[in-house]
């Protein structure tokens, strides 16, 4: 039988294969020497499973899409304040290689043009640490994302080197405002190694999977980042990721995403899904052509855009009923699915609000397969507030969704295996 | 017993209460003599339940807030192009006042300052609409997304007309650029009635969740936009909603948000809730001082950031086992919870590329609460691979999630509604 | 006897005629329906002599060039302080059009611009001053420029209100930085009144000759502003005049200009004269094609850059020699020509350094056509300092260059008419 | 007895020596370090006298004083286009170390910020000259404007290198658009050789005096550029030698002038005078403050200011008579003075336009001291236009104001050396 996802893919590739507008990145000899018909698409699970069509194992060099990883790793290693000192969060509305320092302070306005980004590189790693360990640092951190050893390509890093005048403008700069405090051109070099690493498009999808799976490779399963840094990596990326056509995409794509000059581009779902193109010819804005129309279909085909409201309200409360009679009556909740916040007050709602006149309340939890924090405090609250209000608590959790159920401040709850254990017994 | 949410609210609103800082809006009088102690909070929900605390009842008017709702109202009154030809959607990084048009065009960057929100007014209602009626068609549109008839605070008009300076520049200055085609003074009039229209904190929190709920009031349930403009809406607000400060809100926040100098903020959670705010006190950005403090402890407590990881994956495979044996065996996908792109690929590895030998497959949906539209066309496509693969496929479906469950192209499947139905006969 | 700076005049015509490049002014609908061939120069001398050449009494619109003048009438007044408070005298590098405010306090950088020239109009004539009185003023001012008395085209000042979205744009945007303090279009409505007064070339050389000639209109003789105004006004014309061509025309022309969109265009040479253009077609800048080539020919062909080094150094001292012998021996210093301060130096240097070892010195003004007020104090102070050295002073002055010759304490000298009444009587 | 002038000089020292506000450049090291009371104040004529008072001969570095210069040496060496094609002439209203380039072409809007001063730097000498016999014919040129051997600063050099990284910055970005194309940091460090060659305040008296004297230094008498070189120099010097404060220097000192961080400031009167003045603390604009105070009081006791009209006209015609009757009679036109294209329109008339009906007329230059091209031609164009109406010319010239007098086409006059010759025998 013929993969369904695959064929998705070779399918979407094949509708973009036309399109040869554009043009591959002219500033940099060896990028202008790319095949500018290459063309791939890859998305890889949160667990790991990589799909792909076209290309997905021509290596280029990651050029910008370093950028939103480099800034993972600088914000792991020397925590949110002193890299946001440095380097702000807001939008620019401008070109890749603008300067946009914030007036005054001079400090770049984001990660991911490159002022920012060369201030991003020069904060991995320990303060104080040897440039050459701090690009080793850079490798190995992209590799993790990768979960392979990635490697720099020589010639693509001379190539750059040589015509590197408006990021050493730019390094010079940041060095006048003490934005940088080390030499301004070997922050260059080694930003500019970083730019020439060379990955896949399926190491890409990987990456992108990596930052959709909370920090964790899927691969590898090694924690690359925490949470945290996740979450902040990819709302920068969500508004500052495709430079001054970053409403465009917010608009259109809706996905956090990043490209760079050598044609690649990613983006990711979080809890979803990472996916990666590469194709070389790059749009005035200089993002690749072909890879912004891949992102644009497979966000409407797919219904990736973050702001879509998700599938019709899972009713969380399967049931609402009532066991048996008298004083035995038992209350019955039964709950489904995955419960946020929302979900829990449907809930609270249920349990509190309708008031149940019987004793005894059980909340059935079989069928509900996921519980983020907060509703799990919630529902550990009705049961405290039922406590309170002399009402016996019962949790059904076979499972142990909620695991060490304590209400507090004299809430009880008696977990059972089955609504059966707390049924009033026929008599 | 005492309600868990208002509780919280009212806690929430008790630790913020302390904060004086920033001053209100001082340069429009009748803002400057509100009430600087005024403070409340309240959520919606989808189905139109109202949490409220404080303040929650006292009305000031909508101001800035206005701007996403009348930007709706535009999109659905015009159609896109004709609105994005007029009002892009790049990120500004500068104060509400400021004129922010693109060169050139003159063209305003976005629709959430002040020259694009102006622009968009004068495209609410059909071509050539009289100011007057299109003054009556905003505010019946707010008062739809309210859920209630709103009406316009004559004083605070009045008052603002008369400092209306910069507003004039600004509709002069896009009269010159024919992005307004009408009187600029006429467009400044409609556009200040529009921003003093009485809210309550309450119709906040409404107004926001019928964004939350694809466009239909909750309350009335009426379509007061499509789902595509409410899409489009949210996008820009997150991006531009927060003016200057729209990074520091994206990284920390990551609610789709929206304040008016009068003090209120709103912020909507696409499927799951709207949330508002009240306090007149501002900060530098314009933005209601403690209002931010709520939002981000409502973000930080209850996980509303849009670029958080949701809860642990849902294990949308609950089971893939085999009934029976020899030639009758069925091979049993139960899934369950909701399913998107990201559950329906787990479900088209499960069923195809484990290649169940058995011929007689089902796909079990009793559990399953939601499923989009994607992943019904991949289900569906699994099913009709199967068929082509010489397999018979049973879609177990009591609660009809899949409708008119055709495969297409070959395809075929059997509906039962228990796996029993379809399970071979013990002999 | 044919004339010969008629001729030149004709002759400069006749050369930059075949140009037909730029275009009139399109936004006005009044002024973009003028003649484009229409062509006129005329030079007007400090004592009233006026040369044309042309269309020179072809009335037009006075539009921009009414700006230095009516900056003059404000300054004179309300004097220096109140005007330089609401409008600098920076460069802006910008086109005529731009809003061009200081950041923070909204102040115009110079009156050149629309900006300050909107704010400028406003602060002619006593503080609040009715608006029509206030026109009224403006107009009386230019016509005492001109020497006769002007009217406003009504048909252009329509014309150009049904338009002036821009200056209404910039008007309320001064409004809102309180640099107008008055309805910002009723100082529009002024203003534009101003720019639609009806000039010819011969007016405007006339209006320029008054400037040169220190603010006394040479045809006249009514002092319209004061030389400190004039000095203001010319050097703002010099750096700000020409818009963002401000610096090539600096270098290239060197005259203190300024150029209307009705195709004027006005320079003038401090002390020496008053120069007219007129040809309706505009460069990009908005200046005028033709005109801007006939005053690079005029600068040219005739010396007039300012920064030029003017003619040969003038010997002051036209001789220094001794009359007589013994204790009776003259010494004569006979000066020459003109003397500012450099001639008054080679006078010091020839009197005091070279110490004159005679009794009795003579310092001969015969030959001296002209003496400023630095010049006479210098050599007040020689004829002081020889007193009281010891030695005896002599003034020949039958012109009375150096009327009530007092070189105060201590000093001494006697005036003569002829060095003879000096000279030792030959024994 | 004392010396007028120095005594003036050392008066106005005594009134601004008090005055110990600003700061000496604190940026580097070497200048933050120089005594901040050194003060002093030179005049310098252009026959090559110098006034002094003050620290006159305490050595200092030349710093953005070079800038003029090295730009004059620039324009010597290539010729004007090629620098213009590198280096516009605008104003940029902003301060001396903003970037200000155009926008797309990245050319430097002026000579006198630090973007256009490196590449003017880069454009001195032959084309691919080395860099250290650029940096050698800079110091050459320097010196040859002094009129003595100037040397570099070796302390500061090495100082100013060591935080350059705005320079560095500047220069990269210059190389990225090609406005450099050399290496950027040798190009920095030449320019910064330039700026730290070391002079006095005399040094600077005369190498304004040089630029006074239409480039020809006044001691050596070496023309060290021409003039036309000289007068684009000084157009620049006036309206961007100042940095952001321009326009109030423009409006309020009105003579070219450039500052240097080091506390030098020099400002040059065309034809007149060079003046310079040395105190290191500074302005927020970086100009020395009591150099400010010194030029605004020079300005005003000296009339030095360029847009001052000058003292009260010059009678050119001296007389307009008759000597003798008949047909014998002579028309003598007595002309005095210096005589430019002003002057020549006057003698035009007397001429001319009076229409002189005797048949010889005589033109007396006897008490003539000057006369420019214009005039020069004007006159003998008067003296054709005579004799082509059957009149006889004579021009008294006994000190050959006028060689070479051919009036050209039909014109013809006779020489002599005194009216008597000309005049009609009495009979």
């Amino acid at each position: 039988m013929r993969p369904i996802i695959p064929d998705y893919l070779a399918e979407a590739l094949g509708d973009v294969e036309p399109d040869a507008s554009g043009e591959p990145a002219a500033y940099i000899p060896e990028l202008a020497a790319a095949d500018p018909e290459r063309l791939a698409a890859a998305f890889a699970t949160v667990d790991g499973r990589v799909y792909g069509a076209g290309d997905v194992d021509v290596p280029f060099t990651i050029q910008s899409i370093s950028k939103p990883f480099v800034y993972a790793l600088a914000l792991a290693d020397r925590g949110f304040d002193p890299v946001l000192a440095r380097v702000g969060v807001e939008p620019s509305g401008e070109a890749f290689n603008e300067i946009s320092l914030e007036s005054g302070s001079g400090r770049p306005l984001n990660p991911m043009i490159n002022a920012g980004a060369i201030t991003v590189h020069s904060l991995v790693g320990p303060e104080r640490c040897a440039p050459a360990d701090r690009v080793e640092r850079v490798i190995r951190g992209l590799s993790a994302f990768a979960g392979r050893q990635l490697t720099v390509d020589r010639q693509v890093y001379a190539s750059e080197m040589a015509t590197a005048h408006r990021n050493l403008a730019i390094a010079h700069m940041l060095r006048s405002h003490d934005m940088l405090t080390e030499d301004a051109r070997t922050v260059v070099e080694g930003y500019t190694e970083q730019c020439s690493v060379l990955v896949t498009t399926r190491d890409l999808a990987l990456m992108a999977a990596t930052l959709a799976n909370r920090g964790v490779n899927p691969l590898s399963g090694e924690t690359v980042v925490s949470e945290t840094v996740v979450r902040q990596v990819l709302s920068v990326m969500f508004s500052c990721g495709m430079y001054d056509a970053a409403g465009d995409w917010a608009t259109q794509v809706g996905i956090p995403a990043k490209s760079g000059v050598a044609g690649g581009l990613i983006g990711t779902l979080p809890g979803r899904i990472g996916i990666a193109t590469f194709s070389p010819r790059l749009d005035r804005h200089g993002n690749s052509v072909r890879g912004v129309s891949l992102f644009e279909r497979f966000s409407s085909d797919m219904g990736l855009h973050v702001m879509d409201v998700p599938s019709a309200g899972q009713a969380v409360v399967r049931s609402n009923h009532v066991l048996g009679s008298g004083t035995d009556a038992l209350r019955v909740l039964e709950l489904q699915g995955g419960i946020d916040f929302a979900g829990a007050e449907r809930v609270v709602r249920a349990a509190l609000e309708t008031a149940p006149p019987e004793a005894r309340v059980a909340v059935d939890l079989t069928r509900v397969h996921a519980i983020d924090d907060v509703a799990r405090r919630m529902v550990l609250e009705v049961a405290r507030r039922l406590t309170l209000d002399g009402q016996e608590v019962y949790l059904v959790d076979p499972e142990t969704m909620l695991p060490d159920p304590d209400p507090g401040e004299g809430g009880r709850v008696t977990v059972v295996r089955t609504v059966e254990e707390a049924a009033p017994t026929p008599s």
